[in-house]
């Protein structure tokens, strides 16, 4: 989602397609599905509502809006992506908050040293960045799980379908002492298909990626163990006080018009996730094409697989392209800016610097302008 | 602003008065003036509005909402109490996240140990709990500035008036090697009398305080250090990726209409800060008389000063109440909650237990209960 260190080098930049878009993976192509849909989602807030602090007091989550509480359970039965059942409901400032409070729950107080955090490589750039940002005693980022042979409890990260290549992924340190964070951000049906309803200890998610409303900075976490869950929740207090009642409220207005879209009754609206599946793929056609013609790209192929939602098989269609340069080019990065697309370095990755990771959420007009681009470089 | 480990004890006595809002100052009082100006702050968001993570890509500040810094610049124009002019401004989720950030920047990276974090007692009791969350390498809680005497750098917080005890304060610390923060969370005219433009290098505001709106949990930072500036500004990228724009928003349109309220050529409302400093005053009337009338306890006496933006001279009338049982009475907290008022106790600001906390913002029904039931205590 968020690559801290590129958002000076994005600003200057302007002259490049996908300038700032780049590197935070925007979620700008929403905006279309979201204007067609008109006012449905509008929302209207009083001057004299959401003035406390607490949302519901009785809940372990005190600041969790009951509203918005009800349309992810609602959602994530709609989708059959993630079970709900058991599990606690924690929301966060963004998915990015919620790491950190899962850090801080899952990492004891009283530890002699800091629980390793790893990753598989590729890993989102900003594990290590955001587990290291405060040196704290309690955690620390110890980099790719498939290198990691330290005894001793850990944290490890899985995301899945992974950012930055799309892959599907199961943990890779295979031993006992592990704790696993399950980053789903991207289980959703536009980018892949929803093969099973993930059921694991902590999952995160997050709007930004599943309905494109980052501004709004709302993620949650799903949590099995309360203990856990009381732990992130303080966290989220100690760092926060809360988390915006406004966003809360407006992204559960969001989620509902996403779930009634797709009532299997039928609806006046097409159902987000088709729209959008839609979307990608045609993004994806483009991409492949522009790679195929220059001869000198590219990207992952993954295998088809069939989707319980949309009631059909298809090949992944990552929010994020990692695009290798074939031949002798050993600096993707640099060679790209060189043709006027700014890119990501498989070096922030953990991985070589052969990869970029390249955002497929812009709008149109920048998307376009990037596949034109790439399509010209010519081998 | 904040009691994190009193929010569980807060839900259980719901037979109390002041039960939950007791303890983070929950400002429902401010309800009312906003229930009477009608329609006035309402915020109508449409679903494909902010759906980037980006508010202004040239700011330093990149999720700033240009809207908000200017009604931010506006506010302190018309009340006088802070200068913006050479100040960059940074929002946060609240200042709490702007506290963590100010320590984030202010503290080194390659410091040999941590940088010892101070403030006169009685202290905001989070401050603590607030800076060793994760146990950082970077800074750590040193406690009261008054007792502090060890060598090298340090970082003060001045918190102006004062929360406990609404005090006007000054640093204590007095020699160098020292930074300042200073927070100026109520700094506003409602509590205090505004007596000169604060100019200083880091100060911090919230609008949970001045406006009451603290479920959206926005606050902002006046910095004159443009490094300060950007180090803040990367550790809310690194802990939650910017700051909720429907709040800021919604903040926004608040701001606007109190700085509306108080034109000097009248307006057709009622200026927010005299409402509210009214308020104030009739709730801390109420106060000394139930003080008074009991005999058991006291309330701080602090002088009256001429308040530059009202045109008068008045008292303190804080936000919260620092209450101090008389005669025999050792745990001040116990003795009230025997008498159904829940409090804090004055050992968690760094103080003694003789004294407690409590929240003047509670709604009036709340507020009227609390004043009934201490009045009816006798020695």
């Amino acid at each position: 989602m968020l690559c801290p260190s590129d958002a000076v080098f994005a600003r200057v930049d302007k002259d490049s397609s996908n300038s700032k878009s780049h590197c935070f993976g925007d979620p700008t192509m929403y905006e279309k599905y979201w204007q067609k849909a008109g006012d449905k989602t509008t929302i209207v807030i009083p001057g004299w509502q959401s003035l406390s602090y607490f949302s519901d007091v009785r809940n372990l989550c005190w600041f969790l809006e009951p509203e918005f509480a009800k349309e992810v359970v609602r959602l994530h039965k709609v989708v059959g992506n993630a079970i709900t059942e058991n599990h606690h409901i924690v929301v966060g400032t963004g998915s990015t908050q919620l790491f950190q409070a899962a850090l801080y729950a899952l990492s004891s107080q009283d530890a002699s040293e800091p629980i390793s955090v790893v990753s598989a490589a590729p890993y989102y750039s900003s594990y290590p960045s955001i587990t290291d940002c405060v040196k704290s005693r309690l955690y620390k980022w110890a980099g790719d799980a498939k290198r990691f042979n330290k005894d001793g409890p850990y944290i490890e990260l899985v995301t899945s379908p992974n950012n930055p290549d799309g892959s599907v992924r199961q943990s890779v340190v295979n031993r006992s002492g592990g704790i696993l964070v399950h980053d789903l951000a991207y289980y959703w049906p536009q980018y892949t298909s929803i093969t099973y309803p993930a059921d694991h200890d902590l999952m995160l998610f997050t709007v930004s990626k599943s309905t494109g409303h980052a501004g709004t900075r709302i993620g949650w976490a799903l949590v099995k163990d309360m203990e856990v869950a009381k732990k992130m929740t303080k966290y989220i207090e100690l760092n926060t006080i809360g988390v915006s009642k406004d966003s809360q409220l407006r992204a559960a207005k969001v989620l509902k018009v996403v779930s009634d879209s797709c009532k299997p009754s039928g609806s006046e609206d097409e159902c987000f996730f088709e729209f959008t599946n839609h979307q990608m793929s045609t993004r994806w056609k483009q991409l492949r094409m522009a790679v195929q013609k220059s001869g000198l790209f590219s990207v992952p192929e993954l295998p088809s697989q069939f989707c319980t939602f949309l009631g059909r098989a298809f090949e992944p269609q990552p929010a994020f392209a990692w695009l290798k340069c074939e031949q002798e080019i050993e600096d993707c990065e640099s060679f790209l800016k060189g043709n006027k697309i700014l890119t990501r370095s498989g070096k922030h990755f953990g991985f070589s610097p052969k990869y970029v990771r390249i955002s497929m959420l812009d709008r149109d007009e920048n998307y376009n302008l990037f596949v034109q681009r790439l399509s010209k470089i010519l081998s």
